[in-house]
């Protein structure tokens, strides 16, 4: 049986959108999921690169594309009361219990009921006392760390992300794509890719 | 008569399925077009960001992604030489020129036939003489300046980017957002944009 593995940050209302479709897709192919909380901020600290909240005219964009996108899916959207926030608590609460149910339970807590998740006070009343004393420890520490790394390694540059065998499918508006190469029909040329791999770069910004 | 503005580099393969797909959305909507070259370089930038061809796991993804774009297009594609290329030449030709059949044909040169299209000798055999001379003038450079603020002023953070009345749509994969649009059947909540906009920064990355 083949496995999914979701690399999602609570951070990003397309990772919601996408955790909320994710199961059914995996079922509807016979794949195993495997949830894998990371930080994006750690990807974009390695790539150089800003999010699109930290870019004003796309933090606009971002806004409207997801209430669109929410839309078109038939899923309740209400943004929580900071954005961005920090993600670290509850990103270390699902690395001690990377289950389905709870990082649902997380994702709609933030962004269908527009709630706070990113201190204990607001997660109190989401979970059992033992897990949230535990998210503080070194070992949910070292977990959301070694995911992370491993994402990067593995190519990973942003959430949501879907990895299959060792094919990364990024965004939520990749699953027709990943879809199409569940089933074994993925259209890609990869004698053309090795070929576009391997183009020189005829200019960089600072040339131009 | 609403015009649909459509933002372009020639460095973007999404721009080159964008604007092989432009003229039927705006035919379909009775809009009129208007071609605009600017320089994506410049709006990266502006906003201190990398493109997704100056990150290397998001370049590959970036090129199997669009391979895979042009295959439900069914239109052919074809790397050009060498990219990231150096695209001023080409758009200070549009510039001069913001006509549709001649930017396809250089959009087609470089992406479908897989052309060199930045410099005066793989022109040559594209276009006339007169227009490739003009091409250095100060008059072309000052077009794709004004062209490239103007569309910053505007909201425009990538490309393609389709704006119309006051609305930016960005990207390749935002046609179907857009034709809901000019029909006139947004589902956007202005009160809850408003309201998301308005949200405090919980976090920035410095301090997670």
């Amino acid at each position: 049986m083949r496995t999914l593995i979701f690399s999602f940050d609570f951070i990003s209302p397309y990772a919601y959108l996408a955790a909320e479709g994710i199961e059914a897709l995996a079922a509807q192919h016979q794949c195993k999921m495997s949830w894998r909380p990371i930080l994006l901020a750690a990807l974009l600290n390695k790539n150089e690169q800003r999010g699109p909240a930290e870019i004003p005219t796309k933090r606009v964009y971002t806004f409207k594309n997801v209430c669109r996108l929410a839309h078109d899916a038939r899923l309740p959207l209400e943004p929580p009361p900071a954005h961005p926030f920090n993600p670290l608590l509850p990103l270390r609460i699902a690395c001690l219990r990377p289950e389905g149910e709870l990082i649902l339970h997380l994702f709609r807590a933030c962004w269908k009921d527009g709630r706070a998740i990113d201190n204990v006070d607001a997660l109190k009343p989401l979970m059992d006392e033992d897990t949230l004393k535990r998210a503080g420890t070194e070992e949910a520490k070292k977990i959301l760390r070694d995911n992370t790394q491993q994402a990067i390694d593995e190519g990973v540059f942003g959430v949501p992300s879907i990895t299959i065998d060792d094919e990364v499918f990024w965004g939520y508006d990749s699953f027709a794509h990943l879809s199409r190469y569940l089933e074994g029909n993925d259209p890609l040329d990869n004698g053309k890719i090795e070929k576009w791999l391997s183009l020189p770069v005829g200019a960089s910004r600072n040339s131009s």
